[in-house]
């Protein structure tokens, strides 16, 4: 960065560059790719997989306690990337708005409208001068039954929120990106166990190494069983298995 | 920029400079071309037709979930162009301010009154220093049944307000002006296909390439059919198969 | 300007410079120059006239959608002059303290005590910090049924406000500040048609440009006919023939 | 003024400087000075006359519209010196501290309950940083008929109250207190026409110039006559002449 | 002053200096001196005397304007030094706060306690940023029928309060506060008369010079009379002839 | 540290830096090493010891008024680490969480909601400007009875929070952490003797010295005895004997 | 101090420095010596003894008006080190939590309970930016009845508490702390007379000056006699010339 073109107008949330740019927002982006971690989201056919490296930061941890995987209601869930503090926040104040909702209008909210009012909070961060934007970014999974649909959204510091066939956040999310638009590009319907396999297999690609079932974390929701949950470490073990015996 | 003669001016949002301008403002409009869209709107004797390239940050992402335009009421639409972010949270007001006037005077909030309405909050964000002004223009669209007439509309950060003819807005809006003073000059009762017209052409030419149908989004508005919508795939492949016939 | 002067003193709201100047409010009046306009108002035995060039920023604005003649009330009109939003934020307003007036007095806002009221808003903005003065000067044009007497009275960023015979204000005030002078010092008691043809002059004498009805806004009140309004384009058009073959 | 002793310190509106002064406090008394004009005050035996130069700005102002003799109550009144917008605000809070005075108490408030009232409020202005200090000085005249005794005080911004015998404000203070002095020194109780012609006399040594009656404004309260009014133009041509003649 | 030691620490009202110092109550101090008046007090065996030079700025000021003398209670009176708007502001809230406790507690509000209370409040302004310390001392007088006893207290701008048998305040604090001593070292039980006399030529001494009546202010209370009273000029006059004769 | 990278963005509490770090966050991480001491928290089969030791900056100090280990619940109980003051306060902060919980759902506080809460707490003084983050570093023990397990948490600064099998915080943390890695690689379900002499001889090693019973504090919390409690001196003794008889 | 290692981090009241300090409270800590003076505290079988020297700042001030000695409650007295304005308040406020505990729980808040409140209250002023600390020390001395036990406490700016056998504060606390520290080490369980003895003996060591009776201050409480009381000064020249008589 060349200190000239922002000297100044990067101190403060709220001031426009002349270019046109926030300063701050794009530093919030530095800060999700700060623990090397990347997300990975696929929606299959009628499932959405969630899946991300569990890097415990201490072999002292007791590592479900550090899960990047939460639930925003019963059906809705959501992996987590970014400063570990920010993204709890982020996830309390989503579950907030999803229970305020059903306690509205006496149903779940679904997971479009959730993500949509977690980018409408975001960029209330970016305008206003009273709180600095999270540094975390957010990949909702969940199942329509009303449209009939799995979804997959992202929300990011900046306000953005977008719908993915496939997404990849964090550190290595160009390289995600990458691998994910040529799987995407040959096939759309993936069943569950395909979609897994993707996730796991991007997450390798991108990190150049293989995993044990403890050192990573997998979410899914299907049409068959709409609540979102992790996987346990038996289910990831079976699935790392199938995986290692195809190649 | 010279340094010299903004330096210190530019980083307060409501303090004049020594030639009387208020930089953040100008600083705001670079914002609405820093992705390169362009917006036009075009006004035909009794119909609005609103058009810009559909240009989908990643491949990866569901076209549909990041469209540009919106329904402010049942028949008043925008087009929005600059950060995503603010373009939501400015549709978000306006949809709120529209519902605010029905509720109280029961009936529509009139296309007019609502980009008065926008425009003055606009001109808060600049006056006094709780918000940036935000970084979006808007295009509004709708049929005024009751002076039957077709009405466009413009606001932008500065708290400005016009009415129509036709407007390009965006990184190529210098283009799109000359071309579309051209047209209006020609003739300024256009029926909906030729407007669909000037829109599809306009944008091919300051982009300087062809459209597939997925990548432009077209909204309009009617006499005959007062509800802002957006043209659906194969209505927009059907007009760009004719336009493309015509040449 | 030499930096040393003013350095720092300039850039605070309320903060008096070494020699007792208000810096931002200097600012504020060379924000009513900057698009180029020059608005002329004339009070002639029993009326008053307000006229300006109409230019609009683009030819392919609806005209008459930005106009800078406004109602304040039925009988109270002004021209505004300097920033565009600023100007319809003080309209709103103006019009707003007018119907405060009427709601607890039971009759209209007399003209002077609207520019009074006015005045002492903008006084406000010079001192405290919360609000940046508005970059717009009003002038207000009335017939005070009691005292049968037309009115025309100016305001203006730093709170000042007077009653005048003729007066000019915006790019070209100098220029025609002589003008009108030379024209009152003449005569004091000018019928109407001798007071839109002196605003029409000096409009024309100031930018050395003969006007077509479409490019030149004139707003009218009479003793005959109280009520604040613009002219027409058929009218204008009237009176610029008149006033060529008078030449 | 030489920076280094000054520097930063007079940006400050409550900040002492190493020497234990007010910066923006001295600031606001060269405000008072910027237009040239000097206020005189001369209390007679029985009888204040407050009398300053009519320089209207621009000669298209109807004259009587910017005079600075305002009426606080119906028997007290007042002569400003300084910024116009900072002199018509600090009238009305005057005219509405009198008229709350009133309001509690049931009589009107005497001339030095007024003044001092007014000048504590000045104080506050320089102890807390809300509101800048206005950039004017109020000479008060009244005739407390409790106390059988014409009253002449003055405020400045620093929160200063006293009474005087006779008191010269403004860019010719100085010149205007050597004059007054001396007369002081050989009379003290003036009749109405005495003091009168003191204050016409010292305003033309200041300014070196002969007055038209339409150049001067004069205000005057007396016991018998003990509303405070501004006399007519032909009064005061009248006292010119009287003058004129004695030479 | 080495600007090196204090810069940066001084434009703070709250910011300690890495000495421990508060410069902006050191500055205060300056504040109280800068008018060149010096006041003493003296308590006496049955009686406080308080008394200063009459220094009038202006001799066209009516000179009892300015007094520098003021009653708290009907029992407890203040001599003030430092900036007179200042000192008219301490006053006000003192006589609220006497007002308050009598109005609370059924009794008139002690000496001692209001001089503590007084000092309480001025605290407050140097510990948080809300207000700057006030430019002046404060010297009280009253006789407290309880303790059947004379007291003098001084408080200043850093809340600091003590009682006194003789207190010297401002420009020349130090000569009177020599003179003091050696007058209290010989004796403490000084009669009215007595008490009266130290004070006059203190101020003599201290400012080298002899006063005319109308020069000097002089406050008392005793046993016989605890109300607290300035002395007119002729008893002013009868001392002064007194104390000269006595040379 | 290079002050060129950091220069300007560390003093704002929520400024992201241009690499997206929280620069006051690490501050405050340093604020907890600076007394020198360590905390040690160990979980064994079924209880929860904490260790750390008594460092009394005085010997004129009543030692067991600096304990570091407080009752957060009955049951659930915290060793502090860093700035003395600031300890205090966030115990004082989890108390009164606890308690709340308490009386609005009739059962204790779970020692893994409380330490959620906690950092949840810890997060937002990161995120909005009001409050600096607090310099200390929470361990919490408790024995969960309905999931039959003892619990071992941490929290931060930055509002970090997990579950951990064995802890080390504080000037010797990474010591603290080999060393505890090994012992925990080895052997999960110590009991509780195994435990304290864990801890124990943790803190001999990272400090280089060994401990007089009075320079130690010991926390426990076990199956059978969920409440947690300091271990008394002679019970230290008792420990401290085994522990060396045993090398 | 280097400049360099502070620059700008100390001016800011709840700003870390890069290794992790709070420099204003480290500047706090040098307002408590400014004034040169040292309290001395000890804790003997069944009392508490607290003693200053008594330097007037001025001979002319009434000694016993400005005592160090205060009464927090009838068996609670405190004895100040520091700005005499801050030592004061902080009493104020020490008055008020005393007084609001007896109002809601029926007993006197304990000595103990009492230093923790004011200790958590002085942590606020380091936290939030409102309100500076406040430059001063307090020592506590008290007779829990409950527990049979004398009480002497400490508080100071950072918001730190502990219990003391004996301690000094102020200008000479180190040579104090070694003198205490060799007096505790031989005995601890001093009668009245003991510790009133080696109060007065460090404090004429660490001041190396005896003192006369008018030259120190001293506030006892015993099992006996559990109101906290000032010496008289009677009292404390039998002491002075019993120890005198001693050596």
């Amino acid at each position: 960065m060349a200190s000239g073109s922002s000297a100044g107008f990067d101190r403060h949330i709220t001031i426009f560059s002349p270019e046109g740019r926030l300063y701050q927002i794009e530093y919030a982006f530095k800060a999700i790719n700060i623990d090397g971690l990347t997300s990975i989201g696929v929606r299959g056919a009628d499932c959405v997989v969630l899946g991300t490296q569990r890097k415990v930061p201490d072999k002292l941890i007791v590592a479900d306690s550090v899960s990047r995987l939460f639930n925003l209601t019963d059906k809705v869930g959501c992996l987590m990337t970014g400063l570990l503090a920010d993204c709890r926040s982020q996830v309390r104040r989503a579950q907030f708005e999803a229970a305020k909702f059903k306690n509205r209008n006496g149903y779940e909210m679904p997971c479009d409208v959730l993500a949509q009012r977690m980018a409408d909070l975001a960029q209330v961060n970016t305008q206003s001068a009273g709180m600095r934007p999270l540094g975390c970014s957010m990949l909702y999974a969940g199942y329509d039954e009303e449209l009939q649909q799995p979804m997959l959204f992202k929300t990011d510091p900046s306000g953005f929120v977008a719908g993915y066939r496939a997404c990849g956040v964090g550190a290595k999310q160009m390289e995600a990106k990458n691998y994910l638009e040529k799987k995407v590009k040959k096939k759309s319907d993936y069943s569950l166990d395909e979609a897994i396999e993707i996730v796991v297999n991007c997450l390798s690609h991108v990190h150049s190494m293989d995993f044990k079932p403890s050192e990573i974390e997998i979410g899914v929701v299907t049409r068959d069983s709409p609540r979102f949950r992790a996987l346990t470490e038996p289910e990831i073990e079976h699935h790392l298995t199938r995986i290692a015996e195809k190649d």
